[in-house]
Formats: structure tokens, sequence, C-alpha cells
């Protein structure tokens, strides 16, 4: 394996052209949050602002409202049980993240067609959480997937669902061959998170990052990150994109963890903004 | 063009009067914030709070009351959709903030229509976001403005609309000839913002600020800290109030991007008072 | 007139005994805070529980609990349109603010003739806003009052309401025998706030403070002080504790003012734990 | 009485194995906050996530929806009326804390029976606030718990309900004798808070901390801080992981105490991730 490092985030995380508008820095969605689950999405959302994307929606159940304006005042918000207005603004999106707190039910299932059997060619999608173990049981939405257009975030358990292997057998090459099948980015979230790239034989491997980050919404925050990283770094390649957002969100958590025994997504979200500014610094 | 100086903080910007009241410092109203957009009208009143004015009251969709008290409590609530109630509020007003997430349809228009014709002679007006387009598509409109009672602060796009010049042929002299057909100031907000003053023949152009403001909500915190300079400093000349708000708004952004890769609206509004305090000491 | 001095901080603001737990430091219900300014009863309140009160209850419209346990998860919520409800919270309570966001509605009548008719002889009550002009309009309600048993903290239009005097003659001399037919104390909100004390020839006065206090909150603030310092220091001569909140109220923002343009309702309840705290060190 | 020392934080607060996840740091459900007591449960569940658990669902009224994603994106909600839902998420949960803000009602009533009735031989529970004086009337309640299962976290009048001891006679050799009949242990909240464990003959004391802590929600925090160690420090014995968290949760008051004239239940909650941290590197 390929050990994922530092310099990946001065390969992607570049001065921003003076003439720029936030246009230029990604249109993104992000659907998930049912009426338990709302604040996943919501971190979801928060850490795509604060890494720097252009215009941010969420599209979230009706309940969560007031707490993603309060939280978040920058995004905007869409019901996402409208599927007329979730249509609307689907079509707009760059980036997509779809499954943050989505749950599993009949509603969640409706979403999940929805957006997979509307993608266009040209935008990228972050499947998560729910959504992994949803698209695991109607395995006929992933045809609508374009070869490398998505990028799959399961931890161990949802990519066994997802690839049919299990967990004791998830070796890389078995992962490989699962996620060349698959024709999508996988992201296998465990310790030293593994990156199977279409286009690499063999799989990135981050090291850094540790167990302060053993908390809940740590994989929420990630899907932030990488939909605002895809949304702004879009003249990179796609593959060190993906490996600059996975790296800055550990890097981010170590550095809050020197001191920190937990170190909560909401900091590590508020961090994001500082964080990418010193290593354009360095 | 003329360029903005920094200078022009220390003429607007004064110490106040020991002997003052909040009565002396505006009483503002920002109107907008549709189900899907609360989040800009509450930057909006944020920002016009933490600017200084002297009372604020945010006229919006019932959904963000919360939001709104939550993030700031200092701030009074209408419902928008109550027209008596705005009506009254409207009245009180010395300045009016209409259009951040107002949206576009049925209610949206009727709001604007009920807030243009009940406009006083000495009040003064900031119209943005989808205010502008529909101004632009019911000119009929505009004929209750008192020439130089209201402050257009369009992007590029919203400009094309409203002056029917297309992007590319948006140059100083054609934007000058439709602002003195408008009558009203104008806020092209674009890479280097020009500000067309109904009473300078040059438009006063900033060229400050830069790219870490490309993201979501910086037009709408604009607004609110247009208004809260027009509510505190009305001794000053129109067209030095107007030019160190717009100034004041990207120098915190300027200040703030000094550590942090993208300025979020949030960020800069909390920056407001002690900015503002650093120019009376200067 | 007499200047308030910082001594006064000293004289009530006690090192607490090792051996105390909450129930000595009072019990407080504030109630106002209406639909449309639910966040003037939230400063309340949190200004309050910042201010060192042992129990907080907030009596408000229904619409403001989550803006209100958010803000400040540490204080009780009660509907206020439940008399009933509110009524058992009312008998608990050893000092009641009364009128911050409350409006002029009849709920409003209806809310001030259950509080001052319930109250008992070892209560305290904080009479501010529109809570004076619907006593200034309904004087039989007053007789519910021991004397010395309010504290009316009126701005000098809400004064005249309530003393028939007019603002242009609002001097000592009218006002200590306005205050004496009251019964009452008064705290006359202005520049250079004057204390009328029933057991005092001469007003107190309030030198410190300046116009960065100029912003709307600032007097739903202050309620939240006086009460939270007749909560906790009632072993203290009672116009001393007035005098130190009062005095406590504008020396936070008095410090905060040093950095500060505005000194916001928000930042100063923020402060007081470490203000309070250094007072007890010097 | 047997103090409890500085050391046993180093006893169980370790440095986490690298190779761990969240699951790894117990699954907690927080049950509590009536639609007038929401706050309560949110400072419970807060305490919890900071103090380094795993997952985090707060079950409550469904009023408290907002303000808890709000303050705590990092928890899940769940509607603690539907019993269906509720009983789902108490059997997922290692950790149990059932009180805070729950209120005396036929609900609450309800729900303490469902939770009593429904646990599994090797989840812990913590009982706390109203839920004590319910199982106090009902303590056919109590026979549902295995010995040594629960932690009671009573102040003097709750203590006095469930054990019959008046408060003036609640002497360690009686408090002893009671919690020997209840078979759990006991955290008596008073002035030096004294711990009755099942193991030890001597009641363990708490002598640090002080009357800063005096204010709302103090006792609502520590539970959060307990449910955290328990679920997280498993393979520590238990007296230790009580001592520990008590004290720890003191430990931060005394040290923001020495800021601050009252030391807010938010204030703590924030400050327990570096405060654990501290803990490792001395």
């Amino acid at each position: 394996m390929e050990q994922i490092k530092q310099t990946i985030l001065n390969k992607v995380i570049r001065p921003r052209p003076l003439h720029s508008y936030k246009g230029n820095y990604g249109r993104i969605i992000t659907i998930g949050g049912n009426y338990n689950l709302g604040g996943a999405i919501i971190m979801s959302a928060s850490a795509c602002v604060y890494a720097g994307a252009g215009l941010v929606t969420c599209a979230t159940d009706k309940h969560n409202l007031n707490a993603l304006h309060t939280r978040l005042p920058e995004a905007m918000f869409v019901d996402y049980s409208d599927f007329s207005d979730l249509l609307e603004n689907l079509t707009k999106a760059d980036v997509i993240v779809l499954g943050p707190g989505l749950g599993l039910d009949k509603l969640a299932q409706n979403i999940c067609q929805l957006v997979l059997s509307n993608l266009s060619l040209d935008q990228l999608i972050i499947i998560d959480g729910s959504a992994i173990t949803l698209l695991a049981a109607n395995p006929g939405l992933l045809t609508y997937l374009k070869k490398g257009q998505a990028i799959f975030t399961p931890h161990e358990m949802e990519w066994q669902r997802l690839s049919q292997i299990k967990i004791a057998d998830q070796i890389p090459l078995k992962n490989k061959q699962a996620q060349l099948k698959l024709g999508q980015t996988v992201i296998l979230k465990k310790y030293h998170t593994e990156i199977y790239h279409p286009e690499c034989d063999t799989p990135h491997q981050l090291t850094i990052g540790g167990p302060y980050m053993a908390t809940g919404g740590m994989g929420d925050t990630l899907t932030g990150v990488l939909a605002a990283f895809l949304g702004q770094f879009s003249s990179a390649p796609l593959t060190d994109v993906i490996d600059a957002a996975v790296y800055t969100h550990s890097a981010v958590a170590s550095k809050l963890g020197v001191n920190n025994y937990v170190t909560l997504p909401s900091a590590i979200i508020a961090e994001l903004p500082h964080f990418m500014n010193c290593t354009i610094k360095e």
C-alpha cells in the first residue's frame, strides 16, 4: 500500500486565484438527516462550508430546518420530502453528498432512487452511511453510476454489505477486486483508512489520525470535507483531491488531538479554515 | 475610476457622542429569508446588529423565528406574511433591507409591492438579491422610489436583469448611464466591486478583499453592514457612508483572510465590533 | 446626587461560603418574550444565570422554547399562557422579572394581573419594559405591591407614563417625589442612570458606561443581573445590592467597550462570571 | 470516610489504544427532558459526548429536537413518547441515563417502567433526579435491577425519599445500611459528596469543588460524565470509574472556578476534552 503523505496538501490546496467568485468553488447539495439523525447532515454541510465550498444546500427532514440555520446560516435548506424541490436543487449541484443520517426507511429508499436516477454525467456523488446499505440491498441503483462518478465511504460492515466480503476477509487484494467490479472510488474507513482509486493499482493508506477520533459524527464530517474539495479543486487530479480531503480531515483531528482527549466533529469543522490556510503558507 | 481608500473609515466611523442612546443609531428592518433561505436574512440582521445599529427587526418566514433568536437575541421578529404587522414595523424604520433570501414567489412579489408602495420620503432602502430580480421584472415598482433613496446591491447577473446590459458589456460608462436612469445608488458586486453614486461622475472602486470571500452569504452580510452604517452615521455624506460600509465589509474579511482559507460570514459578523473600534483608535 | 462608586462591588459581591448550594442563590422566574420579542426574555434569563442565580425559570411564549434551551440549557421553560403552570412556578420564586419583551396585548395584561395579584410578601419583583407601560395604564395593579417590594426599570418615556412627569421635567426633585408616592425603587435609565431608593433621600447616580451600550437588549440584560443579585446577595442591604447590579452591568460593558465599538448584550452576558470573579480578587 | 484523590484520574483515564473505534467507547442513551426541562437532558447528553462516549442518543420530548441538534449535532434523537423507538434504542445501549428533567407525570412514570423492565443484565443505568423520586414512590421497580447495576445520584432530599432517612439523620452509617439494602451504588450529592459503593465498606468522599458549582444543571452534567466514563473505561474497576467521573466533574469546575464566580454547566462541558487530555499527560 502507498501511504498518503503530507505533501498531498500542497498539491491540492492551492492559493485561490484573485479573480474568482463563489461559483468557482462548487455548488454542493448534502442529502440526509432524518427525524432522528439530523445532526449528521448538519455536520456534513458544516464541514463542507468551512472547508471552502462555494454554495451549500442541505436537503433534510423539515424538523432540522432551525438547527441547520442556527449552526450554519451560510447553507440553504430543502425539505427532502418535497421531491420537486429536491430535484430542482439536485440538478444545479456539482457535487452531491448522499447518506449521512438518511436512515433506511421507505422515504430514504425513494430519495436514493430519485438521486441516483437523476444524476448527470458531470456530477460527482459521495455515497455514505445508510445510503451504502440501501444500495447494497438494491444493487440495480448502481447501474445509474458512470464509472468513477461516485466515492463510497463505507466502514467495514458497510463494505461487507456492498462488496460481500466479510470483515475478516477484507484484505487489499480482495477489496481492490471488489472496487474494480464496482467501478467507483472506495474509501474504506478503519484503523489506517484505505482508499481504492479506480486509477491506481495499489490502495492508498492514511497513517495519521488517532483514537481521539473515535466518536460519533466523524464520518459525516469527512463527507463534507470531501464534497468541498471536489467542488473547489476540480482542476487537480481526482485521486489527489480525494486523498487530500481524507488527509485534511485526519490532520485537523491530529492537531486538535494534541490538546483534547476526544476531537469532536464540531471542533474539527471550526478549525478547517485555519488549517487549510496554514497549508498554503508552508 | 476612483479607488476607495482606507481613510474613508475615519471619515465615517466616528467616536460616539457620550450622551446618546440607541434611538440615535437607527431603527432597521431587514426583510427576507423564505422557507428555504432563512440563513440569508439572519446573516443580514446579525451584521446589522454587530455593526452597531440601534434597533434591528427581522421580518422573515415564521419558520426562522427560533434560528433568529438563537443566533441573535438582540433582534426582534416579525412574520413577514402578516402584512399588518409588517407594515407597522416598516413604518417605524429608518432603514430597510429588502431581499436577502426573499425568493421569487408570489409572496415575495407581494412583499416587494407592499414595501415599495409604503416607503416614506425619509427612509432609505437597500435592495438586494431576489428583490432586484423582482423589481427588474416589475419596473413599475421603481417609480415608488424617490431619487437617491435606494441602494441596489446587484451581482453582475442581477445588474444585467435590472439594467439590460449584458455582463460582457458592463463597462463603467454604460453602467453609469444605467445608474443615472435608475436614479439610485448601485453597488455592483464583482471582482473589485464598483459603486455608482448619483452624486459622483466617476464610479468608486473597491480594491481590497480577496478570494477567501468567495462563499455563500457574503452579499447578505454586506446588506447588514450597509444598513447599520446608514442608520448610525446619518450625519456624514451618504456617499461616504456607503463607501465606508463596503470598505469595512471587505477589510474585516481581509483581516480574517490572513489566517483563514475562507472567511465565513459568521466570522466576519463576529469581528465587526472589534474592527470598528480599531478604526477609531488609529 | 450621590455617585455609585466601584467600592460597591466589594461590599456586595462576596466570596461564596464554601458550604452552600444552589438553593442559597435564589430561585428566579423571568416572565416575558412574546411571539415577536423572544430574544428579550432570553437575554434577561441568560444574564440571570451568568450572574450567578441559583435556579432560573423562563416563562415565555411557547415559540421561544427552542431558542431558550439552545442558548441557555441551564434554564427551565414555562409556557406563560398556561396560567396554572405559570402560577405554580411563580409561587416558588424568590425574585420575579416581569416585562422584557412582554408586549402590550390582552395576554400581556392578563399575565401582569396574574403576577401582581399573586405576589407573596417575601418576593421581590423587577418590573421592566412593557410591564411598566401596562401598570401605568392600569394603576390599580400597583396596590398589590408592598412598599419597597418592586424595582421599576423605566427609560425616560416609560417613567413619564408611570409618573406623569414629562421627560423635560424629570429633575431629581420631582422624580423623588414621584418615587415616594410610588413607594418602590426606581431605576431611571438614561445618560447617567439615576436610582431612587425608598431609603435614600438623594438619588444614586451611575457615571460609568458609555455610548457603546446604545443597542437593543441592554435593558433586558440589566433585569437579569438585578434578579441574580437580589437572589444571591440577600444578606446585603437592598440598596447596595441594586446599586451593585446596575454598576456591574455597566462596568462589564465598559470593560468590553475598550475593544469593541458596540458592546452587545450577548457579549456582556458571557463576561459576567469572569468579571464578578475579578471583583472578589481585587 | 476515604477521600478520593487526584491519582484516581490516572488510574482510569488512560491513553486510548491506537487501534480502536467508537464502538469501543460505549453506546449511551440519555433519557429525560420533558416539555419544561429540555435543557437538563441536553446538558447530560453534551457532557457525555464531550467526556468521550463513543455514540450518544438522546431520548426526550419532541420539542427538544432542535435545541439538541443545535447544541450537539454529534448526538442522535429519539422521541421518548414513541415507545417502540425508545425500546429499540434502549436495547442497543451499554449505559443508560434516566432522569434529568424527566418530570413526574404519567408519561415519566411509564418511561421509568419501560426502561427498568427492559434492562438487560450487562447494561449499567444511572438513575437521577425525578427518576429517583419516581422509584422511591414505586419501589417495585427496584426489583428489576440486578445488584450493582445502577448508580443513583440523589441530592439529600431525593435520598430521603429513596432511603426513608431524614436529611438530618443522613450519617454515613445509616446511609451505608440503606445503600446495602438498595444493593446499588449511591452518589449522595451534597457539600463534600459521598459515594457509597457496594464493594466498599467505607464511603468515598469528594473534597474538591466549591460553591461556584451552586447553579442549576450541575447534577445533569454529572450524569453525562458518569455515563461516558462507564461506557469507555469498562476495563477499569467500576468503583474507580465512578470515583474518577465524580472527581473529573468537580476538578473541571475547580479549574474554571479560578477565573469565574460561577462555573456554568455549559462551560464545564466544553472544557472536558482538554481536561481529560491533561490528565494523561501528567
